[in-house]
Order: C-alpha cells, then structure tokens, then sequence
C-alpha cells in the first residue's frame, strides 16, 4: 500500500490531534523533528565535505526545527551558521536560540550572495512548513530569490520546500529547489512532485493516528528518527 | 584524561546551568535522555529476545526519564509495561503518561512477584536518580525489595542504581544490583563501585560546562545518542 501524502487540512489535523490527545508538548515534538533533521542530514552530507552548514530559520515552528536541528548538527561535528531573520518573541524560541549561542553557533539576520555561495557548503532551509498559505512576504521573497541562485550548495528543505504551494507544490516556479526533503510525520501533497532524496522523520506517531488517517507509514531501521523514502512508491501523481 | 565522576553538588549544579543560561526545558532534556536510555538497551537487549520490559518509575525525574524511555522503545519494537505507583500531578507527567497511553503502553501501580519473574525479559530502574537523599520511602522501600530478587530478568538503571547512595554506592547493601547503567550527562561517584555494562547518554552538554566542570566527556559516535563507557578509564577508586 502506498504511502499517503497529505493535504494541508489534514497536516494540520494531525498536528492538532499530537497536541491534544496525544499529550506531545511543541518542545518535544520539536527536539524530535530537530533531531530527525539533523541525522538525515548526517546520512547524505558527512561531515568532512559539508562540515559549514547554513540554517535558514523561518518566524514558525518550521524555524524552530532548524533551530533544535542547528544544535544537533554541532554535536555531531559540523559547524552550523543560523540566519534567523524574524525572530519570534515566544519563550521556546528564545530558549532555543540561547542553546545555540551556547554553543557559540553564529546567528545572524542578514544574508550575503558571496557569504552563501562561499561560506558555506550545505543550505538548510527552515523557512516555512505545511501551514504556510498565501504570499511569501519581506524578508523572505528576498531571502527565496537569493537562495535560488543556481551555484548556491546543495539545498535540504525541512517539511516543505519553501515558496511552494503544500499542495500544488513550486507554483509558478516561485520556490526552491532542494536537492533533499525531509518530510516530517508523513509527506504532504507537495512532495509528489519532488524529485530528489527524501527522507521521513517523526518517530513518534502512535497506532491510531496512523490508522485513523491511513498514513501507512514504513519501517524505521534501528533506532534511527529517521528512513529514507526515495524509492518508496508514494502517492505518485 | 580520565572521564569525570560527579558529587551529587556538582551533578546538581550542571543540571540548574542547563537550565538556567544553557535555556533547556525539562520537556526538552527528559526527551533526549530517555531516548539515549531506550537507545542504549537496543544496544544490549535486543528486542527479539528482551521484548517484555518492565519500566518502573519513580515520583520525580528520574521516573520522567522512564516514561520517555518506554515511549521510544515502543517504537524501536519493544512491548514495555509501566510500573507507576506514585504518580507527579506535574503537567508535564501527566502528559508524558497521556503519550504512552496513546500507544497501549499497559501502566500499572502495583507488582507481583510473579508477574515481575515470569512476564518480563527486562525491567529498567527509573525510580531514583542523583537528587535522590535519606531513606527510601514506601512504596519504594518494598520496591526495591521485590526487585532485589536474585531470579528476576536483569535490571537496567537510569543514571544511578536505586537505593545507591549518589555518592558511597551500594552502601549496606540497600539497593538494586543492575547488570547495566545508563548515566545522564556525565556518572556519578557511585558509579565508581559498578561493574557491568555502562552507557553514557545525554549527548547536550555544552562545551562551556565541559570545559567549567573538566567532564572529559568521551566522542559519542555517529549520530547515537549514547556512548559505551564501560572500558573507558573512569575515576576509579
């Protein structure tokens, strides 16, 4: 059975339903997604060819799992660079920005072409997850434009690639083009039309969600938070 | 350089920095340590053979852990059994109990010797961690007496053995003797009298508080979340 890629409206109602009955705080789920991030990351891009990691941190959640997955990076030998140009004044996010800074991880709000294309050697991006909807509005039309700069390294994209539509997916070709996808708890609608590795992370979904949803989710190996469904048949337009 | 034994004042004071300039939240840490603890039993235990694992928790953190720790073995195969007598009106408790209910994960508040011998391959100790003073109180007390049977499954201990002073070890011979110890952040001097399999986990620690308490923490390898610290030349007395 294939595995199935969701729609926004269901994304979302099984966000809420973690949330709810299934007790998860987002300080959790977060630091579970962050770290999925951070080992698909190890499993493609090793560390001794991509040790400069650039993570590019939306306002929302999305960000929040850059931000957990800067951290882990570090403690697993890379070197992280945080770009958090709007930085939300929740206190989960303000405590997980302290984490980085204590691990002296720079966190800056402004993006040079020559910084990217020659300080670092992977993009994380961390812009916006499957709740965005609308236009992509200040700083982040700009900060899309640059990131789509075609000698800019490789991409990997959090969720969603960010610009394109959760459902439609790169609209207008209005969005990145990541080279890797993690999608979290399972692939949204978008993901049918990507085409390079992909991986799933979100360990953490219990039987009736599963069920109740069809989510038809794989086998993760090991202990891994994360499993590689490049080759999985999906729900293939 | 020798790995760093804690006093139960030091292990105190690291875990308030975490807390206080490091911006963890309990939520945050107590995920990442009962990951490493159910990490480290794949290690040892493999499912296929220990699948029955009986966590039993304590009122306070240390039995926080072993709530994580049952969630995360579920998922990596495990059939773990909650043993829960005295349970935190915390929110957070609450919550983590909520996660494991959402996964069938049985919770009880009583044991039989019987059932402790016959329907169980495993059983972790997350009753008492490095706060842990004074006497042990009920139900604790006979607790600890049950699970000090000779012909029970081997035992698991979450950073110290209970009944162990934190410091002195198994002083009068009142606590648990588990065939292997997970210690969180870095052990504790009781760990200098134990001799079986030893894990370290808590892969978090900032390289200031490294560097201010001179841990000596050893690389955890790939992206594991434990590290085996069993031939590593600790503090030994």
């Amino acid at each position: 059975m294939a595995l199935k890629f969701l729609t926004q409206k269901i994304a979302q109602a099984i966000d809420e339903e973690l949330f709810s009955s299934g007790g998860f705080s987002v300080d959790q789920l977060m630091e579970l997604a962050g770290l999925s991030v951070a080992q698909a990351i190890t499993k493609v891009y090793d560390n001794s060819k991509y040790s400069r990691v650039l993570i590019c941190c939306g306002p929302g959640n999305n960000g929040g799992d850059g931000l957990v997955a800067a951290r882990h990076l570090f403690h697993f030998g890379y070197k992280p660079n945080i770009f958090y140009p709007k930085q939300s004044k929740k206190e989960l996010y303000e405590r997980l920005v302290i984490q980085c800074q204590s691990l002296e991880i720079p966190i800056v709000t402004e993006l040079s072409n020559s910084s990217l294309t020659n300080d670092n050697d992977l993009i994380v991006d961390a812009l916006f997850g499957f709740s965005f909807t609308g236009e992509i509005r200040p700083p982040f039309d700009e900060v899309i434009q640059k990131l789509k700069v075609t000698n800019i390294p490789p991409i990997v994209s959090v969720d969603i690639p960010s610009g394109w539509d959760v459902e439609k997916g790169n609209v207008n070709n209005h969005g990145l083009k990541p080279s890797m996808l993690i999608s979290l708890t399972a692939p949204k609608l978008c993901a049918n039309y990507f085409n390079g590795k992909h991986f799933l992370g979100g360990r953490f979904v219990p039987p009736g969600l599963k069920e109740k949803y069809e989510l038809n989710l794989p086998l993760y190996p090991g202990t891994d938070q994360v499993v590689d469904i490049t080759d999985l048949p999906g729900e293939k337009l």
